[in-house]
């Protein structure tokens, strides 16, 4: 297909889809003859991968390269979520604080394994520093319990991945999973203190005129 | 003290106090005499919040500014983490684009409640939609579970106010808890898909010239 007719079917406008050849995330299409060029539906794909990746998760452009070279190149699976993870910075990763030697011991506490050696163990740390320093420390049951549903939410990222049996579907789901289950995540989080919130702490039932009415009827 | 002190006491510079000044987080300090003013503990505190908020979290300076309008207010209990959460907006939540109706069902079946109203429902759903985009559609197995995660994240939340008494330390836990709160889950999940993933892939040993050797040694 033409440039125009890939615009059209991916809602992509021709200067954005010339601005990702030129950063180098999509591949240039065919040339058959000058200035024209033909595109397949690898193209398609990538580009909903590039804006599923910008718009949905927030990735930055420097993101998605890093994402779709390693996409392009294979990914081991053991490091199939490190390798998106590298490219999807976390917020607070760029802190120049030292943490704490008692928080960092306090997050070794609840992980295991290789995941003792992991770039996210100080950033967790420093988290931690932050509550203490404003007056609010946690207590080790909070941790435990957020170190627990992040074990869940880990097997089933892997679980997800491991129902694909073609590779390159198995890097796309690692790659998408990790920015997009922070979205999803966050999401279904704020969603569930709300209903744990009004769980705890009903709010008053809204007056109403014909209250004993109400029992007495229906 | 003179806000000299207060800056060498918090390691905030002068500038930026007296920007937060300007800004409305922070009360001005006492005035005691033309250009001399004198600030207390409330400073100190209110400092090391605006910048836990800030360094610790990446919230904006506006989002600061209703975190502490919310405080200075004070929040219903039901609503602790609502507050903070409308101060915080999520990642995704400025898409432009609506939900499909399939994503939106199944987000809501695995909510409750309230959360039904939820403003971060269509948030959640949107990022479903992304994952079909791509051409990796999630299951509702590793919906549920998220949603189970999420589920246990929000009691740790409440649990954790529960075991303040006093309104401002319950007020302080749920916005310092919501915008850090992610940062600590998002660390977490990372480590524990590195854990996952070697426990399900396991790396090959490291080669070792003396490996018949450590077996029967120590």
């Amino acid at each position: 297909m033409r440039i125009s007719e890939l615009s059209r079917s991916t809602g992509v406008s021709i200067a954005s889809i010339k601005y990702y050849i030129r950063e180098g995330v999509l591949a240039p299409g065919e040339s058959d003859g000058p200035n024209r060029s033909s595109y397949g539906d690898a193209h398609v794909a990538r580009l909903r991968l590039i804006r599923g990746l910008i718009e949905g998760a927030g990735v930055s452009i420097a993101g998605v390269k890093r994402i779709v070279a390693a996409l392009d190149e294979g990914i081991p699976l053991n490091d199939s979520f490190g390798v998106a993870q590298a490219a999807v910075p976390l917020a607070g990763s760029d802190a120049p604080v030292e943490p704490s030697p008692d928080a960092m011991e306090r997050v070794l506490a609840v992980v295991e394994g290789i995941g003792r050696h992991h770039p996210a163990i100080p950033i967790a740390a420093r988290a931690l520093d932050t509550f203490a320093v404003v007056g609010e420390p946690l207590s080790e049951a909070w941790l435990a319990r957020y170190a627990e549903a992040a074990a869940i939410v880990a097997r089933a990222d892997f679980d997800e991945l491991e129902q694909r049996s073609d590779a390159v579907d198995q890097a796309r789901i690692a790659a998408v999973g990790t920015a997009l289950g922070d979205v999803v995540f966050q999401s279904l989080r704020r969603i569930a203190q709300a209903t744990e919130g009004e769980r705890r702490f009903p709010s008053p039932p809204a007056p109403s005129s014909s209250s004993s009415d109400s029992e007495t009827s229906s």
